[in-house]
C-alpha cells in the first residue's frame, strides 16, 4: 500500500497516474497548499521541501518527495514504464530529466506571471511563455520522431502530460510564431488521454 | 571512451566532475554557448533542447542529454556513486531530482534577473533570490542530519556542488535572514572541495 499526498495541481497528478498504470493499491491525502498544508510539520518530515507529491510505502518504509524520483521509484519496483537497462532507458531518463528541469519549473513561472503575480510584468511574461513555447517545439520535433516521448508510453509522457494538457492550446495561440502548428503534440496528448488509468489519475485527489 | 560536449558552466561541471570520480576516460568538447554553438545542428542531433552538457559513449553509441539523466546513466555504468537498491538508491535520486527540479532552474534565473536582463526587475530578482534562500535553508537543515546530501557521497552532490559553491556566499549575504547561518552547507562546500576529482572536474574544459 502506497500513501500518497497530493494535491490538485499537474506535479500530483505524474503519480496519480503511474499508480492507476500499474495498479498498485494506494490512498491518496490531499495536501491543500492553498492553506499552507504544506507546512506542517508532519508533511515537512517526509517533504522537507514543502511541495507535493510525496508518497510513503508502507511495505518498504521508505517516504519520498520530487516527483520523478517517485515515478523512478514505482517504475523499479514493479518493473513497468522503464527498461531495464540499455539506451531505452537512458531514453526514459532523459526526457524525464527534461520535463523535470524545463517544462514544470518554466510553465511554473509562467503561470505565476501571467496568473498570480500582483503586477503584470511584460518582461517576465514573455520570457517564460516564449521559453515554454520553445519547449513544445523541441517535444513536437521528438514526437515527429518517436510515438512517445521516449519510444513507448513511459514515465516520461507520465510526467509532461499533465503539464502540458493544461498549457498547450494557450501557449500555442499566444506563440504560433514559435510552437509552430504542434500537431505531433496534439496526436499526442490525445493518446495520453484516450488511456484509462490517465483519465483515472487525473481525478484525483478528489476534493469536495 | 565518453565524449563531453559542454561549457564552464555549473551544469556542465557536475559531468566533469562524475568522469573523474569514476576515472572513465573522455574528451572534452568545448560547446561555447555565448556564440550559439548551442544552436549548430551536429549538436542539436545529440541534444534536441540546445543546451549543454550532453555525451556520446562511444562503446554503446548512446548519446544523451540533461545533465541528471548523463549522471545517472555514468552510475549505472560504473556501478558508482548511486546504491543499486533500497532506501540509499531513492534518496539519491530524490535529491538528485531536487537539485534538477529546484537549485537550477531558481538559481538560474535568479542569475538572469540579478545579472542579465537588460532591466533590474525587483519583484524578480526577490522572487529567485528568495526561492534560492529557501531552498539553501532546505539543504542546510538536510545537511545537518547527513554528511552528504543523501548519506553517502553521491551524484546527488555532485549535481549540486557546481551549483552551490557558486551561489552561496552571495546568497547568504543577501537574504541571511531566510539561509540562517548555513554552516552545514558551508561544511558540505569544504568536504566537496576537498576532493581531488571535483578539483579537476571544475576546470573542464579548457577554454584558451
Ligand atoms: N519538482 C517538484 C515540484 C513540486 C511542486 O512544485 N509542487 C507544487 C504543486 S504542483 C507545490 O507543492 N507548491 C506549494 C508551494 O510551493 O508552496 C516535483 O516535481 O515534485
Ligand atoms: N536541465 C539541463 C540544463 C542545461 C542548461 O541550462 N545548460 C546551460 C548552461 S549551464 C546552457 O546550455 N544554456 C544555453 C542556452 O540556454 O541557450 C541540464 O541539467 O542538463
Amino acid at each position: 500500500m502506497i500513501d500518497l499526498y497530493t494535491w490538485t495541481t499537474p506535479n500530483g497528478r505524474k503519480v496519480s497516474v503511474m499508480l492507476e498504470e500499474c495498479g498498485l493499491p494506494y490512498e491518496a491525502h490531499a495536501v491543500d497548499i492553498s492553506k499552507g498544508a504544506q507546512f506542517e510539520p508532519d508533511f515537512v518530515k517526509i517533504a522537507p521541501n514543502s511541495k507535493i507529491p510525496a508518497i510513503v510505502d508502507r511495505e518498504t518504509g521508505v517516504s519520498l518527495f520530487e516527483s520523478g524520483a517517485i515515478l523512478v521509484y514505482l517504475a523499479e519496483k514493479t518493473g513497468k514504464f522503464l527498461p531495464k537497462e540499455g539506451e531505452g532507458r537512458a531514453k526514459v531518463l532523459e526526457w524525464l530529466f527534461w520535463q523535470m528541469a524545463n517544462i514544470g519549473p518554466m510553465m511554473g513561472q509562467a503561470n505565476h506571471f501571467a496568473n498570480v503575480a500582483p503586477e503584470k510584468i511584460p518582461y517576465a511574461i514573455d520570457r517564460y511563455m516564449g521559453e515554454t513555447a520553445r519547449l513544445l517545439k523541441v517535444m513536437d520535433d521528438q514526437l515527429g520522431r518517436t510515438d512517445f516521448l521516449a519510444g513507448d508510453y513511459s514515465i516520461a509522457d507520465m510526467a509532461t502530460y499533465p503539464w502540458v494538457s493544461v498549457g498547450f492550446e494557450m501557449i500555442k495561440s499566444l506563440k504560433g510564431d514559435i510552437v509552430g502548428d504542434g500537431n505531433n503534440v496534439s496526436r499526442w496528448l490525445a493518446a495520453n488521454a484516450a488511456r484509462p488509468a490517465v483519465e483515472r489519475g487525473m481525478k484525483v485527489p478528489v476534493v469536495s
